[in-house]
């Protein structure tokens, strides 16, 4: 029997291989399945194609139950309907990175289940990260690839509203304590079975308590993507060629692993803090620079995901790294991650401590300092990525502009100049000329620069306006855990002894935090300052070329 | 029997010195003398003072006549009023200047007479160049040095008005022929004795015919200006010192002496483009931006007429670099200037031709693409002008401004990151702040940039427009000629040796124009290219000094 749906809302199909359906309208329904948010199906003038699967109720024997009845419409919040019931409770699921993060970046978790994979939803929709539909009007659905600029005006007003500083905003603090695991374990309530393998020491440093660093050091490149198609050619996706240097074997992956792999990270490293991923939409409106920026924002998440001393030796993360093509090695790594049990309060049953405790006092005066400096930095970076995102905009058009008007101008004057045919005015004409056209290609420059040397810092800047949102939720666990020590004095033995734990791993975590800071902003100004020293030496051997045209008919 | 006379306009004073007299009020002069526009008496509450001589009728027996009947205030316009009946006709003034000149620049002559010199009218006096007063509103009165914003806003509308391509828009044309003495040579009316020592040749060259070189070339320096006083104190006016390098005599001439050297210049060379003097009024807010501007104005202007094989070595001009401080030896050569009879028509008796005449269908010709070249560099230097300004301009400030906000947030970044006090940060820390330092100094060369590279090639656009202003004229003289002969046949052999006489001395010019064009703009060109490129090795060196920085702190 043919299963049915009823139309919710009016769909105008816009590109081939949809179709248009009415509010009422009952449907064919080729499959229930869903393939990255669409449906296949017959309208009742005997189209065939797809249509949004939010758009459409299935009308089921006797009960009635919408595809969607919660109004979400990202593939995450279908995982939670009636209809695909088949997978861990949402409780399971860590709810951090959508506290602070979800005002303060535009980064994002992905639950972790088999149906995900198979439901092997679009990576680039827009509609993944749109805002959750309310009352009656449709849901968003979800875009094709062939049309990255859909749904674009939404993406740039979310980021508008992200784009202020938005540290120590969290208003669910406590639960924080509570969802971490970082009370449960407080309160002695963590029991799990270590191995030697995931013992994570905390070692005291020069400048207090630091991550022991890995003895085995690896990096990862990530090759340019490339384009998969699926669905008969309907469908397409980007594909990432990772090669780890500890392997050397190249493994392909999409950004739905990335998103797969960072929610299990999130899950099972309470205080540390994950890079976010770079944004699931773009706001360019061209796909290639939307490539090419998602790639290089995966560039710097790797970096910093290979370089945590942490991050960069858990299973998941290897699993991901070292993983081939193998489907079942893959299934079963990717189960064993998501069954993992040393995530949440268990987390800090791994954590080892250097010998002596630390002095609780100063960990809550140096915690108070960090905070300062978090939500002073936090503040200033959003001022100089604004400043910096307007000076490019700037170079790419008015400093453009006024160089090759000026060139322009030049060349007119040569122009006026050629009337005279004197042999002793060629020389002259041709090289005012040939300045004119310096002029010119300098205005190319300055238009080209930007993505050199200020998108770069823009980048850098991005990224750890993810982290910094990552850190009220991680000092909180930390500031939680000391609360609960000052108030119950009874038990202080052992919450001391858990305290000094989870205290050892968020003070690791900050020195962490400094010292890749330190480092990718040196690196990062360096880079920067000698992009710009040759950008101008460039136009400094421009002009001399031109110069040495003046000579030529003299 | 004091002398009184009868206010015109109401007069508010603004300045010490100057006394507020009304309508129909009564005054008693002290002197009949003008100081620069100015006359001094008494108002009837006892006030005595400055008031603008324009504003008041001064009272003679049984004969009533306004100080200033035509409404004129310029000294200028003055010297033709009854009140100052006492020098030559002013049909023998040079009209030429005012045809193109008054639409295509703001350089102006000025008419030689004994009582301009003892009239001493005020060099920067902004009425000098003001509009005419019509009808019965008080007529512009003349300002005091020490506001040279005044009359600033008029200034400004006429620069404005001046800013489109004019050249060939002299409404005058057939009269410029006859004014210029063209028309009476050719008619052979010229007559004058010519001694050997003014005599002018023109030789044919390798691209035609050309004035004989200068056999004693010399060139002039000119001094800062110094700062006079005179009328105890209460007028002061500028004198620069000329040092030729041909006696190494210092000699010091105020603005007007030029004036009057460039009006005697003119009247003496019908077919000779004199450059223009430097505007009498400069735009500029600051009297010393106006000192500096006019200073540079005079430079270009000394270079030009000492590159001029005949205006460089004619007697006017020598008598004005060399003659000294003797009062009667300068009015001597002063008085003899004045009557010099080889004006005008005259001037063509002392041209020298070379042996074989010219074909004057060639020399038609040859005007003829002279005529479309000046109309297109006219043109096409406006473009130029105007764009250079507004380059000049977004340097100044946009430019600037982008710079300045790069190095602000930089240095904002610095500040975040100098609250985590950890040894490892100190360096970078400071390296930032010191990028941020070097930014805001880019700004700054770039606002100052653009007087070193810019300013140059503008006040050479500037000159050569005065140029292009006086060609249509110059051509129309040989026009009027060629006209002639082809419109008399009869006459054929004397017109047609007086018309070939004009056509040397025509196309003479032309050359010399042609020669100082491409040397004027090939020197200009290449010292903008150096200063730019000296601009741009500037800023990689302050980069290069900020990347040094990231380096010691590692």
């Amino acid at each position: 029997m043919a299963l049915k749906g009823r139309v919710l809302y009016d769909f105008h199909s816009e590109n081939p291989g949809e179709i248009s359906i009415t509010e009422n309208e009952l449907v064919t329904l080729f499959s229930e399945e869903e393939l990255e948010g669409w449906l296949e199906g017959e309208n009742s003038r005997g189209e065939a194609g797809l249509f949004p699967a939010s758009y459409v109720e299935i009308i089921r024997d006797h009960i009635t139950s919408s595809t969607n009845n919660n109004g979400f419409s990202s593939p995450k919040a279908k995982t939670q309907t009636p209809t695909h019931a088949s997978h861990p409770s949402p409780d399971s699921q860590s709810q951090r990175g959508f506290g602070a993060g979800s005002g303060g970046s535009s980064f994002h978790t992905s639950q972790g289940s088999d149906d995900d994979w198979d439901d092997d939803w679009d990576d680039t929709s827009p509609a993944a990260d749109a805002p959750q539909g309310f009352g009656s009007s449709p849901p968003l659905y979800p875009v094709t690839t062939s049309l990255p600029g859909r749904g674009s005006a939404q993406q740039q007003q979310q980021q508008q509203a992200k784009s202020s500083a938005t540290v120590g905003r969290n208003l669910n603090r406590f639960s924080t304590f509570v969802k971490s695991g970082g009370e449960a374990f407080l309160l002695g309530e963590a029991s799990a079975f270590v191995k030697d393998g995931d013992r994570i020491c905390v070692v005291m440093g020069k400048h207090g308590p630091e991550w022991q660093e890995d003895p085995y050091p690896f990096t990862c490149t990530i090759d340019d993507p490339t384009k998969q198609t699926k669905f008969k050619g309907m469908k397409s996706y980007m594909s990432y060629g990772l090669t780890p240097t500890h392997t050397n074997i190249q493994v392909n992956r999409r950004y739905k692993h990335f998103d797969w792999l960072y929610a299990r990270l999130v899950e099972r490293f309470p205080v540390i803090s994950v890079p976010h991923l770079p944004e699931k939409q773009a706001t360019g409106r061209f796909e290639e620079d939307f490539i090419s920026k998602r790639r290089k924002g995966l560039i710097w998440w790797m970096n910093h995901m290979v370089s945590h001393p942490v991050l960069a030796r858990c299973d998941v993360f290897q699993h991901f790294l070292t993983c081939g093509a193998d489907e079942k090695a893959w299934k079963q790594g990717k189960r064993k991650a998501e069954r993992d049990e040393l995530v949440g309060a268990n987390f800090f049953l791994t954590i080892s401590t250097p010998a002596v405790p630390l002095d609780l006092q100063e960990v809550e005066s140096k915690m108070e300092g960090f905070k300062t400096f978090t939500k002073r930095m936090d503040e200033n970076i959003v001022v100089v990525n604004a400043t910096i995102n307007e000076f490019a905009h700037k170079q790419m058009a008015g400093f453009k502009k006024e160089y090759q008007k000026v060139g322009q101008s030049f060349k007119l004057l040569a122009q006026a100049f050629e009337l005279d045919q004197q042999a002793y005015s060629a020389g002259l004409n041709k090289a005012i000329a040939y300045t004119g056209e310096a002029y010119e290609a300098i205005g190319d420059y300055f238009a080209e620069q930007p993505r050199h040397d200020l998108d770069p810092i823009s980048d850098l800047l991005d990224l750890y306006r993810g982290h910094l949102a990552n850190f009220p939720d991680i000092i909180h666990v930390q500031k939680g855990a000391l609360t609960k020590v000052k108030d119950c004095p009874k038990q202080e033995g052992d919450l001391h002894d858990r305290c000094n734990i989870i205290s050892c791993a968020t003070l690791a975590e900050v020195q962490h935090f400094h010292r890749t800071r330190v480092r990718d902003f040196r690196s990062q100004m360096q880079h920067h300052l000698r992009q710009q020293i040759g950008f101008f030496q460039k136009i400094t051997a421009k002009l001399e070329d031109a110069l040495q045209r003046y000579d030529d008919g003299q």
